[in-house]
């Protein structure tokens, strides 16, 4: 399989001004590589591609790409709120050498089937057809992408190559998986049981603040050590729990801004942000797990 | 009440480049005005502002309050995806002399109350306290904004004028009404129920292809003269079906630039667009059913 | 139109033993009637039919009979967990003389549209063909009776003569309306508004509580006249609100026991009973809006 | 662990008067442990308790502990529609001798959490404070029990021993096992999925037409060998989404009778039943799977 593993979605450092710290955010591939991540989902949900303009997204995604060398793969969101924004990011992505593309379906108003699929073939066309990934996330985008709708993408888009899953259905990965696709479990807590079932790996926020973390679960779980995943599950799963207690995006930006002791600055509004105190409490939560090397 | 009545939520002409076409606006608005309308919505869901750039959507309202002079209000849509640029949306709408702003509650990533009211505080805040419209709207937002919700937000923005509800919870109206703000029911097939109430009015898309049709619902109810008005609703249904069963927003452009010998373009990808043979098929089915003047 | 009006979901007035107290039920139906219903919902969810014995539900319809004496309609509901219970109360509905039946559609184990069908025909025949009506109940069956079922639910079962409503898409009502069929809005809060899209009537529970007014809304409709109709409603909201604050069943049961000196029970466990300073506060509060008469 | 592993969901055979057929019953019981089954689930939704009489099920939980005779846990469902005839059975169930007892939330009515508790509270005294089973089953009852609810649930009801988890919910498997209770999956192709976040095994309907297949799941679980686990479960789903694809309850029964050489009867109407020639397409299906041993 090409697309497996542990994939961080990762965060775009920002300055106060939204614009795109390039140089903190290749210390952060470089951390994430080095923890054992096997790609990355760049531009998506956690990183905040909905919010910044185009060419910082073509930026983000560039920076990816040369930062990795091949060591890791790129999986670009380049699922933006107009076709057309989001074909232009799809050829930006493949000149700039992703190893795949992805993108949400359309969002705001509620699409059928049919829009779905002319959004999305229109985006995949753009990129010289790059393998596809699908993004289910309907807590967000309202659109709930079944098996069923799965296959049929599948068949009008030949080149899709996987999905990943982050709707609350997670009996659905069989039928995802069944369709003979790179299946990744969007959800941080449900690696380890969504690789029983077949999945390729996880892509998710939590995950680029201790790729180690998901990396340990990746490896017991390849060494067929059933007991050592559990072990590592469980610890995954805790850490991604305070994560989720103190508002993700601006968590995961913090915890990465201390680990690595740079700036990766703030959510952009209006994504909740944390006051100073709220922040030390975090870290202090974190440490008090003692689950990640932190210091 | 200030606002009350009938309120389009009007359309955006754009050529195949998104550009507005101020020209064609101006005489929709004109031919809304002619035809009873009391005020617009602007730059809403209808007027498809998610998918155009902010300088367009400047215009778009400024255009809105030059032609029409004080013969109707202009409520202008100013909620974009973050914070800052409907902050800038809402301070250009004041300076360009609308009468009250509204926006949709952050979407995307599914916020709590408190976020919520941060940024509505921070719009309502930019255009200098204007009366400030909530958009409910929870197909497209994912957000419901429930009767006790809509209080905690009067109480922290003073300057809360009303909402437009365009929620499936009919029976929440009475809440909102109780609130003492001018309610707008968000569906043109509900207006006179919706005025049985209490509402202040209708807000809808439908409304700007054949205002008249509202209007006569207007007109009855404010006579006392149910039996005209149900009359009223009846044939304002039929002409509303017909364009929800042909898609939206295509068929609200194209019945305008065929009643108006105008050319208002097609709705942005990924929504929908009407083919040849479908556009005439509306067309004739519009004009067999006989409810509004068309040729 | 055969049924119209307002229709009370009636209370079962039962012992400590969860036995029927017929003599109470009675003057409940005359102080109904005298109130200006025109008719009865009988043995519904406001009827505790659930769970009380088939041969109970069967006296309740009789007496219901009995008692109006043709001053009212009977739409007796037959619903049960079985299709063979629901035919066995349907047959004797029929013997006692009820002008129609209706049943909620299968629960607990969500059914498809065909398994809807063919228990509602079993239903229907066991009745020898009276008048059906559909009970669309989603909150409590789980299943949403959309327009589209509906005729189709008219054109398997020919005598299909209505349905309550009790949805909360009010916006369906025009789709079941369109099947020209008795459609009563199951929400007393929205008996004009429903009124005004061409509904019949009204069937709920707060009416048999103070029938008279949803009559005064009913009589000013009749009359056409609107502002009249708009402040029965007013006031009608008002009380079936007091009643759902304080859990309906309750204090329907304890504001009847009340206003005819009678003593029509509690509900049935697990349902919520009132405690007895629960009670003087909801008498109090009734008292208090001053919009029925209660001494 | 007292409670762990493979409990079917035990099927009631009834006759066509639907009167319970023990003979048949004893040996599906007998059937299901001498196929690795732990314990069995009695009388809950796969046993139609919800249609056959209390004394029925009163004989059906009696003849299961006196069938297993100490070899398997008996987990008595007795979650009726009042709370009164749930206590009855739960006094029946603990007097027969059953190892704990389990109920649904109280449904039609849709209850707060205070009608939950003081329902789960009288059947749970009723039964001498047996071990206590929540019954998380949304789509049957319209009630979602969450992990924040269940929480206090046990601290009202410390007798409280676990729950079977139906909801679509996965990720809420792990709230529920830091209660530290015996978390079981109600969903018979997530078991080893949930034993690999703590779940304490599986209660479903189709473990009983085939235990084996996830008895296999089970002791490869036990063994820590992970991929004859994925194996198993990979079987398992497969044949489970055939009993699924012809209807649950009818193809249960089926396969049931076919491999015993008994005949189980069909499910209670409105539940749909199986053609001959559906039943016929059915035992051929698993046939061809060759994953079972059937002729």
């Amino acid at each position: 399989m090409e697309f497996e593993g542990v994939y961080p979605a990762i965060i775009t450092p920002l300055n106060t001004e939204n614009k795109f710290k390039e140089k903190e955010f290749r210390k952060v591939v470089e951390f994430n590589i080095n923890s054992g991540a096997n790609g990355f989902w760049v531009s998506g949900g956690t990183g905040e591609s909905i919010y910044i303009s185009p060419n910082e997204i073509k930026n983000v995604i560039k920076s990816a790409v040369d930062q990795t060398q091949d060591r890791a793969k790129i999986i670009a969101h380049v699922g933006s709120i107009t076709t057309k924004e989001s074909q232009i990011l799809a050829e930006s992505a493949a000149n700039s050498g992703a190893n795949a593309i992805c993108a949400v379906p359309p969002f705001f108003y509620p699409p059928n089937l049919q829009t779905i699929i002319k959004h999305y073939k229109a985006i995949s066309e753009a990129s010289g057809n790059l393998p596809f990934f699908v993004y289910n996330l309907p807590q967000s985008t309202g659109t709930e992408i079944t098996p069923l709708m799965m296959s049929e993408i599948k068949s009008e888009i030949p080149n899709t190559a996987g999905l990943k899953h982050s709707g609350p259905k997670f009996t659905d990965m069989t039928g995802f998986i069944n369709l003979n696709l790179s299946c990744f479990i969007g959800n941080a807590n449900l690696m380890l049981p969504a690789l029983t079932l077949g999945a390729s790996g996880c892509i998710d926020g939590p995950l680029n603040a201790a790729p180690e973390l998901w990396a340990n679960i990746w490896n017991a779980f390849k060494k067929n050590n059933l007991l050592e995943a559990m072990e590592a599950q469980e610890k995954a799963i805790k850490f991604s729990n305070v994560i989720r207690d103190f508002d993700m995006h601006s968590s995961i930006k913090e915890i990465i801004s201390y680990r690595l002791k740079i700036d990766c600055g703030s959510p952009v509004l209006p994504l909740p942000q944390l006051t100073k105190s709220e922040k030390s409490e975090l870290i202090s939560e974190v440490k008090q797990m003692n689950i990640i090397d932190i210091s």
